[in-house]
């Protein structure tokens, strides 16, 4: 599938296509590594990945999707959303960082600045990814226990954690606002992490067109000498890491 | 090492450090790779990669760092640079797309720019890829060949391919203007990619401060009651993929 | 009525408030003057004039309201456009540069657009200023001969001299498509260019709710000492200009 | 002298020149009617006018340069800064927003950095506006109670007014320190405005080198026909405004 992500790139790039997608679900759902898996094979000029923090005070006074809109894509451009404009439908109405006014606006707009963004040609793909509860704890529970994941844990999520229906029932309402024929939802069972990126990336490629696009021929010819090994004179690189078990 | 570059991350945050990796070196040399392994671990809200694309026609007119400043990072954030303002030292130079003085007024501005940057407390580190002619010539027929790699090879790179030791002069003068007390260079022997990883993960980490800082106690509570399956009502979650081995 | 402007923008500081004014209409009109008679008594940094230059190419292949949306404004934010995305549906449909689909596109999603703007709060102000052809024509006159006012004549004003009809055609369905219930325009007759500037002024503040908010009240005691006259060490100022009818 | 400004703009337009003039000075001085003398007769496409409001949380931890270099021109741009980066030696030093430390840094930067502008071909000119105590003290009163006028009046602006000598000293710091050859300061006497905005300007025209560029000859045939007056069918321009005076 690696190799149909790349030749969905060249496709994009070579017609011009602006392709969206939106990464969305329960915490611990595994969306970093949905994310991972949509951009590693893709040049990272053409893939961005847009995370953004909190508002600031001035941006918390505009339209609530402009600080969005600065991201979407140009020409050839892929950009895959980590948390969307849908966190007003999720995380910021069941934690009370909007107001149920807020959000029922949000509600009724966002299809409509979909449908905008859809006829101007863009490609939008929306993602939700789902997971049991039971699962989430043990998540959860890993990164309180793993270092390497303890910084994924954030108070906000130890407080969203008896918030689980709360949760479900906001995404509910989110599904049946914003699941427009012009820009439907698509969920995905992250139960088993590594199966719901398959499935998600499979999806995906099945909702594009026919994406042949040949590379174009490049003519290698022979070096024509001995390569060269490096040589530096100014300064050396520094010594290579000897991995301990290799050291003794 | 993962451990270690969290770690980092806890310290850049909680300390309000703002830290600059520059990743330069050969084509193929395995950039990619390195800023990966940098970054795979870490929040993505607080550790961003910046590959910027050719400079438009209005920035091609600006003071060159400018394009780049507005990247800079704020308080905690960790900031990885996919080439950098040395664009101008190495490919501009060697092909030709800026003229001999431009190059030298960079190569002069760069060490006092950096100087300020420094002064004004960024951590700044400057990693220089370096590969063999002959490895390099391996990579670029395995890019040509394999097609998830194809993207990767440029009409540039192929142009660059006979401009080896241009390269290596470039760089050699690149050093000799910009290796200063306050930036200084660290050049890595990435024709083992995977050592070559290892090696500038490790010479990063250890030239950061000592940088314990304990992650905040969490407590975690049972969660006291019953852990709920996923329930849509809306629409139900497509299914799963099943790979093709599995299939039969 | 420069009191009542100053009026209204403290009511918006004060309110949070957030307006934007779109200024568009014939060549010669009076654009910038009506602009200026608007924002001369505000304060710079809470009343802002956005003039944007053409796309630049990654510009071109955005969403087409995209570069203007970065620009509304914040709380307490008046936003004045001198030209505004209804460059669409005049200069570029008269001129060619966008494609009769673009424009058809542009006149359907520009309510829709608008509607959002003023669901969320934006206090949204549309004028159109219009000036009779043999106006037009002594202005353009006066341009081409008065050095002041020779950078206002461009080559596309020329070209759009004989095209006074296209205008008016394309000016028509632009009303007919975009004067709606929540985005209406209003036209203001500027072919005398004072009292337009008058009747333009007079009905924007007409058209606000009542603006009242008092100044907050500011103790302003005796200085209690003799006030000092400017010392200067490091350098002086240089002398004043006399004008040549004084320097005899 | 608006003859030769527009001629500046486009000696600056046809030869690429970027240039930067800076507005600093004593409150009330007249910084905001000086600005306004250099862009009155400019296209507000070329000429603008950078008045940035207090840094936001991020801001505030980036490099201190950095949210003003964002503003820096393109090639044939004039851009105005009302107050610029010289905000740290004034204000935020004497009302105690920034700490001695930062001062102190800022000093020994600012001059290196705008060397960096210079080198790179930036046209830069500071303006420093001065005003003695007493003709300041009338126009703050001026401000208190003239309602056009009173937005000007910040609770800043009071609580500097006893601090007039401070100010004296950070100012004489300032071009102690930053007073450079590349990037020398201008002092101009702003006792009586309107010479001084006349004293700055002609000032501004006199450092510039010649800028005879001729403006491009344009044909300017006759219409060919009669002018038509304007014609609206989907809805009419409003009613003139008419002047009390006029009414009855």
């Amino acid at each position: 599938m690696q190799a149909e992500l790349v030749g969905m790139a060249r496709w994009a790039k070579a017609t011009g296509q602006r392709i969206v997608v939106i990464f969305e679900g329960r915490d611990t759902a595994g969306k970093g590594g949905a994310i991972q898996a949509v951009r590693e094979a893709l040049n990272p000029r053409q893939c961005r990945v847009v995370a953004l923090s909190k508002p600031n005070e001035a941006e918390q006074t505009q339209w609530y999707f402009q600080r969005y809109i600065t991201h979407l894509p140009s020409a050839g451009e892929i950009v895959l959303f980590d948390r969307s404009w849908y966190n007003r439908a999720g995380v910021e109405k069941v934690m009370g960082y909007a107001s149920p006014e807020q959000v029922a606006a949000f509600l009724a707009q966002a299809p409509l600045f979909e449908k905008q963004l859809v006829e101007d040609g863009i490609l939008l793909f929306k993602y939700w990814l789902g997971t049991d509860q039971a699962e989430q704890e043990e998540r959860l529970r890993e990164r309180l226990e793993d270092p390497l994941k303890r910084w994924k844990l954030s108070p906000v999520d130890l407080a969203a954690r008896d918030k689980y229906d709360a949760y479900t029932e906001a995404r509910e309402a989110m599904l049946a606002a914003t699941h427009t024929d012009w820009a439907p939802w698509t969920l995905v069972d992250f139960n088993d992490q590594k199966r719901g990126r398959l499935t998600l990336v499979r999806d995906l490629l099945d909702r594009l067109p026919d994406t042949q696009v040949e590379p174009t021929e490049i003519d290698y010819p022979p070096l024509g000498r001995e390569p060269l090994p490096e040589r530096y004179s100014v300064l050396q690189p520094i010594v290579n890491y000897t991995p301990v078990d290799e050291a003794g």
